[in-house]
């Protein structure tokens, strides 16, 4: 299409994760810490199958198999709606966050349009955003997310921002999360300087001591003209594989996005998002799921944090995570891992990560690592924390 | 996004098919001949719960429920290739024919750009190419399918066309096939004056004498530079609820498809796939379903087309169909079904058609019906022949 056509011409399939090396490993077995999936242990098959059989033998089938609402099965928006204490209008059923963030910058960013992200940031995003044109701007990933002071201090120097794009809670990365009063202070920003946020969060669900805080709560149940676009997702807890997740946005906006189906795509496979919501009418069967799963990704990730810190002592500046399914591990200069040396003994070491400089649009020599605690079982990530630590420290 | 952000101003969400009306009807069942969707009946709900059961707890497990390629399931795409009489690379995933459709546009048509349709056409066709800003011309949609020489005589004028949009097999909304010979023309006209065929065929399978005819062979295994994009799906045979379809390409194209999805959506439910993929895996299993569906819509549609002929004798011009879901209606000016007060008798009578006008980009008058004879049995099909003939002649 006329501007789709010039889209296509711009598209770059290469992931932001290149790993890609020639070297002999010298350990069978391989410890892939890049892989940001969940634990398939922990996903449910018979649950899945017995869900399926409730939908295709049962009173359910037409609204799977035939034609549904562009904005998704009115039960399962119902359902989200109810978790995430909003109102049904407000929620639009996606194919995921990825397709949450690409319509979220759709509907907002016109090419030249200033948006700003944090530093670091998830590079999928990034990539979504370079194809819009957008103008990136960057302000610090402090300890407690996005750094709201370094924001508005960008917005008094009458920078014309457009839209704030931030990983809200366990951000990937670095598994920060924003305050309440951070996410309160960023949605009056956004009223003040007429600009959107756009809160990816798919993590949500999986934290380890509390749930994150919420944005402002009249915001998340407007008709129109809101400042936030709440992006989330199933992918983390059921698998990415269905391909169900949502956004939550004025009801206006949830229009838009609907329009957008009409031409595009129709709507997401009515039998995902059928069995999706045939798993979630089952009585405290998500809730009991993620609990067990909470359970297992904080064990893991203390597992990797605690040997991390065995293993490098003062030379690893490391946060415990609270959520998500990262680590974010940064070294010394004399330790840097994007070193090649270093990179060339990871890769013989058959440990695969991604290099901290795959976050951050602009900037390099992070010297850190994003490891991904939610894949692997507990004693590979020990075993590859002690492979870690002979690849950097020789 | 940059062009997309100007794309959503442009979007617009109502139905190509409006049929509102206020009227009370004097019968109480609804006929609604205006769906365009299978038999429900005949879509084999246990076999769908069985093929579930096997993905979830079986070996394709972790390909359903986690992150696959972006072209599409590996065994998927050798499915079609095999069934399509072409190669894996060619074989590119949808989410169904609409997306198809949309990517093919996107991928080849910048505003401004000459695409050529059949008149009538597929209306979602039309909104997608307004929405790229394309500049559409018609030929007639003849006894044969598109009208070759009409188009021939237009590319002779000196017009400058990018994309021919076809339904070439029992179109949508007239049921005419487009011969070998036409096919073989159409592309030998689209390499002499380089534009591009989007071949729209999601009703291929369901031929009731023959199997409608296919392009020539080499161009659908080619590596790069093809004039053809070939637009399928499942959705006829299998139900439009689980989204996917597939386009065949040449391989450069393909990737072309798949880099938009790094950045839009990931790939269609993986979940979704893996069954669909396990039911063709049946040995016979998706043959013996289409099989059964032929006769079915064969006898529906015959007998829709006799009851016509017996309701309207000399005042209704049809063809028998000869595949597909619907027929073609067309009759003199005394009984024009788009006078309001023919249209008041029909929504009186509680029946819902399609007027002919909604496939014509320009043209109104045609004083024709689509009438879906796929969903309703068939003795609502004979039922609601009667009550257009009373509608109709008073």
């Amino acid at each position: 299409m006329a501007e789709y056509s010039a889209l296509f011409r711009r598209l770059d399939a290469k992931s932001p994760f290149s790993s890609g090396n020639d070297i002999d490993p010298i350990e069978t077995k391989l410890l892939p810490f890049d892989i940001g999936i969940p634990d398939l242990s922990l996903l449910p098959g018979d649950d899945y199958a017995r869900a399926a059989a409730e939908v295709f033998g049962g009173p359910r089938f037409n609204e799977a198999v035939s034609y549904s609402a562009y904005e998704g099965i009115t039960r399962l928006r119902e359902q989200v709606a109810l978790r995430r204490h909003t109102n049904v209008e407000n929620v639009f059923i996606t194919t995921g966050a990825t397709q949450g963030i690409f319509l979220t910058i759709s509907a907002y960013v016109d090419p030249g349009d200033v948006v700003v992200v944090e530093n670091p940031t998830f590079p999928f995003a990034l990539k979504a955003l370079r194809l819009a044109g957008a103008d990136i701007r960057t302000v610090p990933t402090g300890p407690r997310g996005l750094d709201v002071d370094a924001l508005e201090e960008l917005l008094e120097s009458g920078v014309n921002v457009r839209l704030v794009y931030t990983v809200s809670d366990f951000q990937n990365p670095t598994g920060v999360t924003l305050s309440a009063r951070s996410k309160a202070r960023l949605l009056d920003l956004a009223e003040r300087y007429d600009f959107v946020i756009a809160a990816d969060s798919p993590y949500r669900d999986l934290w380890f001591d509390q749930p994150p805080a919420e944005f402002p709560q009249e915001e998340r149940e407007l008709k129109d003209g809101g400042h936030l676009v709440e992006i989330g997702s199933f992918s983390k807890t059921l698998g990415p594989g269905w391909r169900v997740g949502w956004n939550i946005a004025d009801a206006a906006t949830v229009e838009r996005f609907a329009a957008y189906r009409t031409s595009a795509e129709v709507h997401p496979s009515g039998v995902a998002q059928s069995i999706v919501s045939t798993l979630l009418g089952w009585d405290g069967w998500y809730d009991g799921l993620v609990a067990k799963q909470r359970e297992t990704y904080r064990r893991k990730a203390y597992a990797l944090y605690d040997t991390l810190i065995d293993v490098f002592g003062a030379d690893i500046v490391v946060r415990r995570p609270e959520g998500g399914y990262f680590l974010w591990a940064q070294f010394p200069e004399r330790l840097d891992p994007a070193a090649d040396g270093r990179r060339r003994e990871l890769a013989r070491r058959n440990v695969r990560v991604v290099q901290g400089d795959s976050f951050y649009p602009y900037d390099t020599g992070s010297r850190a690592l994003r490891l991904a605690f939610s894949f692997l079982p507990e004693e590979d990530l020990i075993e590859g924390s002690r492979r870690i630590g002979q690849s950097l420290l020789g």
